[in-house]
């Protein structure tokens, strides 16, 4: 049995430990080494390095003033003291704020630009700053639907969910986050010695950042009579939607309201009659899922969140599924219309009865730099950009 | 990246397939392997014997007439068709019902009895068959503070969340699960090919009865003044109390509001103000923190649920954090009152200013023999019990 | 001071029972006789008619083969045995269903057919007839924008929340609803000695049907630079719109949450940033709202429900306010996007910054003819459409 | 028809419009004068008095050191500037903060003291101040069973639900309240034309405070066996309690879920199966209520709120009916264990089965001094006590 002293001595987790597979005496599970797969406990995720980072995609916030000098800053910074090689979206060397400003003229033509869905960034990014809201996180996952560097996300203001930095003094958290593969204090051999002393020396000492895999869904749409060669041939090229927060099934410009049947694994779950239907992994339990009622889920437990919108019962709670299941959603053969779809707010396409959107979790995550560590940024982030039980004092309760 | 052909060639899991740990061309996760653990599917849990199971653990509802024929037929074929020793809690001997009961009296000395609290089952129980309710599933875990046998719980009735058997034909029923080890055919090799042919076969055809291991919450009630080695010590002396439903913190008889602290981690994250806290496994998702709003969790998702109990805020949505972190929680220092604690709505106790209570995840599960699937045996009994999106179809909607 | 025995002699009602204006020995309520108003108990509100009804309007759902024979049934009925004059919308005619209806010829040629939008109905129909679902009621709400004819309403299979009639020995309910006025025995006298003996006899035994008066939202657009002679001339010229359920301002097909402000008799309330926003009358908290969160309120209820639809915002709950406050909707001023408005699902129109939205109550209810009594219909109502609280008896929760 | 300029020029009101009760050419609602109520609008309600009051009653927060010093400068001012009788509550003069305190002596001696329970107020006390928490304004409705003087509550820092009024410079406002009735200008000739030009100059310059009046529920305990004449003596005896916020029904301190059935008018309605029922005020509907998922309704909405607590069902949502109905709650036949009952938190006690709890709307209102109006009011406190849709600006959603 585990003894507290057991207890406080292991490295703090945020995987269970290991049941215990052996059952009374006699009864035990059936051992199948086809289908048993290792984690490292998402507590001790630290980013490190193949070889030192060279080039960086930076993504600012569109339309904001505010972003304009952190920009010019940070971009400066990063070709001239850093020597990196910096990727700017095309579109950005038009804002007309940065155009006309001087600042930006002296290494304008410096940045390496790209035109999203026309140039392909696999293999050219090592590393992603983000400017702005959680939007800008929300579109460089975009960018990258299969492999994605490692980002580091400012805010400009107030925390969110996705964006825990602060943008005062970023040259020495960009550097730590660099650097952090030329550190020699590994932790292997002193993890059980750090974390008896104390708990946030194990998180801040390391000079690795921690890092939160922020889980994707993998999302197909497959239209009616199609076949299975040509769903494998569609899934090979690329057609698949990766989404950070949530696809939504939802009526559309429909007056009615939607039937839209759900099966996991096969099964017939249920039949939602209402607005829609929000897919969404932990990341995105605090975005639209949680406007329409979900609870909050941490990003680090493997899960699918599946929220009705504004269903037509009283009995339609949100659920949460193990992340390995495979959802589909259809039409109801009942239903009077058609359904729409879209996926992290984009791509919105109609889906018609006997076509299919199949749900699973992806296996490329998000990896998303944290300020402190797993714990601390979410709910800091509750707090702050959702005012998560933030009472006033009950004086007059007394 | 994985084609959907992967995708319906791999096995169903519950567990998402592992992530890619390259971020980029540079990034990837830093090793270390002092915290990496090895996991089985759940959706592959097949229940296995040692060695022939030959003493079993009869539990059958109190006070409940329904229950006493079915107890009666299930122990008389126990007993003199499969040579078993049968286990009975001793004040089922005194039961009125069974006592006059003539069909009761040829093998009522062949029993074993037990008396709860001072008896030890610890390695003589091997199977644990359950007659009723809810509740004989939670009193068979709390009769098992560390390793559980396996349990079959039959229903008299209609579907429970905890007893999805229908006890007619239960002969069969048992012996299959009895018999489970002696089927030659496993599963490995054949996996991929079954899986890829039907979903169904793939769970039905294995011999081997499906698990779903119910995590448990292990809560250590720390009292003010306890030195370190205090703990250890009621630590080792089992003063643990494991609960599968859920431990809860409310006002107990104080007509005024609780102040209650939540830490995880060490980290300080809310406090309660209401009528109490409600931490439950995902099991116990679907018991009382479903009456107070929360979402519901699949057994096989590896997470804790924190739910407060009627808080007075209007923000304080439930919580699902992953299974590894440890909880304390405490009464406020700002509290008029102290708090009262009960485990799966047992052993009620007040914790005053000063005393915390400890909830981790337990590494002693209960096994708990699925009639058909972990999915399908939740979204049964989601459907049944909780009456989870029943609707009227809505004719008049048109 | 209220003694029970005056309050078992007292008629059963729905208002609260007068407040004493005296508070203490000197306070008082200033009176002033002109914001005074009588009111007549909800719960006493019986039909009667000035003049024996001669026309009657019958609304049939539309795209609904169940309801074409009882629609025959009811109409050769109404012109054959009744001698009334029926009118239908002339879409009904084109009907193939009908058309091609051989029991429907004889007596076809004697139906007058008017054209929505087109013909004045007013003072031309005394009574309407709905055979099909709540969209039936919905539909003649919206015919008449002023004062409207009592409504009785049948379903076609189950009870819908408007629909309370069933359509077996549909002669005889009509009958009694027509002939209401034939009766000798008024109330008044004898309300008393009635009420002491049975509640169910006095609404039973009176010979006039109940009726809730079901209160409407009146509805107004006011668009940018429109003068308050504008307002007043458009105001005249009908270009209200009445609704029995709710209007929806939402943020259309915009991906983004729309930011909405919301005043109260002027007073800037709060700003919805979300889907939209649910202004509905009780009669609509059982239709959107109660999907999108709402408490359910009783029809007879003076108030107005405020729902927000997936606020972004953990702590918008609901709220209900007096039914004679003025609500203004507008676009804020930082909302990146326009919004969008419909009524009782209709009549969709965008609302740019600039534009308002006044909502009030009307002083043109629907008179909805009640199948027992006002707090039977609502609740039988409840349980059937919503399933309101309908568990399954726990016996395993011994 | 109503139109705008109608609209505009009536006075801003919270009773909607009295409905038109003709319903086409000839229908129309059957005249029963003996139901009919005449009630003055809410929002014109302002508080006069027959005679200058001279008596106050001033309740403190207890336990509570920063209402020492207001406690004193009030009472002293009344006293010596006002020359007003002072009533407190024995306990009072039993504090020892104010025992100690020297600014307390010299007037101690000319306060009137009572004790609750045993000397009665009625008729003695033409005014009350609370200073402290709504727990002040809970306690004084506590102490007038019948007709309540004027309360005028002071909070001690931050707003409060039923305590507007900020006690910096206290003279001028209670100066304005007590001689509410020296002002020459009424209301009635002039009211038309004052609202339209500022709605706001209507409520401030007027004189006269505006009142709330809150209305309360009337509820009595009739046990088993109790005959009606023994009710009505009971009832005469002022065995009833009159509640401000709720009267709760509760499983006490049984682990069982209870079973409570609800009766309106008569029908059952539906059984509660869960922690408990609360049936509260419109006033109550933002104290326990909300804390139990209730929507928050306006207190001059006339209505009764019934709110489950934690019930086992997903589909208990809250409901919200005519103020006039009579609710009766007992003890279900298959309960295995009683129920608790508490008003406003006090004299809880066991109902057993057979016992009954009947409840209805007093005509006994706490008439409620408003700091502005009743609609400023209650959004401030919604807005200060419970953060109701208090939001950041989401700037990083863009």
């Amino acid at each position: 049995m585990a003894t507290l002293c057991d207890k406080y001595l292991r490295t703090r987790s945020l995987n269970a430990p290991s049941p215990i597979y052996q059952f009374g005496p006699c009864g035990r599970i059936m051992k199948n080494s086809t289908v048993v797969m290792t984690i490292q406990d998402p507590a001790s995720q630290r980013l490190t390095w193949n070889k030192p980072p060279i080039s960086v995609l930076v993504i600012k916030k569109i339309h904001d003033s505010l972003v304009i000098q952190p920009f010019i800053d940070l971009v400066r910074w990063l070709i001239w003291e850093k020597k990196m090689s910096v990727y700017v979206e095309s579109a950005v060397m038009d804002d007309p704020q940065l155009k006309t400003n001087q600042l930006f003229q002296p290494f304008k033509d410096k940045l390496c630009t790209f035109r999203e869905g026309m140039d392909d960034l696999t293999d050219k990014v090592d590393f992603i700053i983000c400017l702005g809201g959680d939007g800008t996180l929300l579109y460089a996952s975009s960018l990258f639907q299969q492999s994605v560097p490692p980002v580091m996300a400012f805010h400009m203001g107030s925390l969110g969910f996705l964006t825990p930095f602060e943008f005062d003094n970023f040259q020495d958290q960009v550097s730590n986050v660099l650097e952090g593969n030329h550190l020699p204090h590994c932790l292997p051999n002193t993890a059980h010695t750090l974390v008896i002393l104390t708990h946030e020396s194990y998180y801040t000492t390391s000079g690795h950042a921690a890092l939160t895999l922020r889980s994707r869904l993998r999302c197909l749409i497959v239209r009616k009579n199609e076949t299975i060669s040509a769903i494998e041939k569609l899934s090979k090229q690329n057609t698949c939607h990766l989404v950070l927060n949530e696809v939504v099934v939802d009526r559309g410009p429909s007056p009615y309201l939607s039937n839209i049947d759900l099966y996991i694994d096969g099964k017939h779950i249920t039949t939602v009659q209402g607005d829609g239907l929000i897919v969404s992994t932990p990341t995105g339990s605090t975005a639209y899922a949680v406007a329409a009622g979900a609870a909050m889920v941490h990003p680090s437990v493997p899960a699918i969140m599946v929220t009705p919108i504004c269903p037509h019962s009283l009995s339609f709670r949100p659920i949460v599924v193990p992340a390995g299941v495979e959802l589909k959603i259809c039409v109801s053969p009942d239903s009077r219309n058609s359904a729409w779809v879209s996926f992290d707010g984009r791509n919105r396409q109609e889906i018609q009865l006997g076509d299919s959107l199949r749900v699973t979790t992806s296996i490329f995550p998000v990896p998303s730099i944290c300020a402190e560590d797993q714990i601390s940024d979410w709910f800091d982030s509750l707090a702050e950009c959702l005012h998560w039980n933030v009472r006033r004092k009950q004086r007059q309760f007394d």
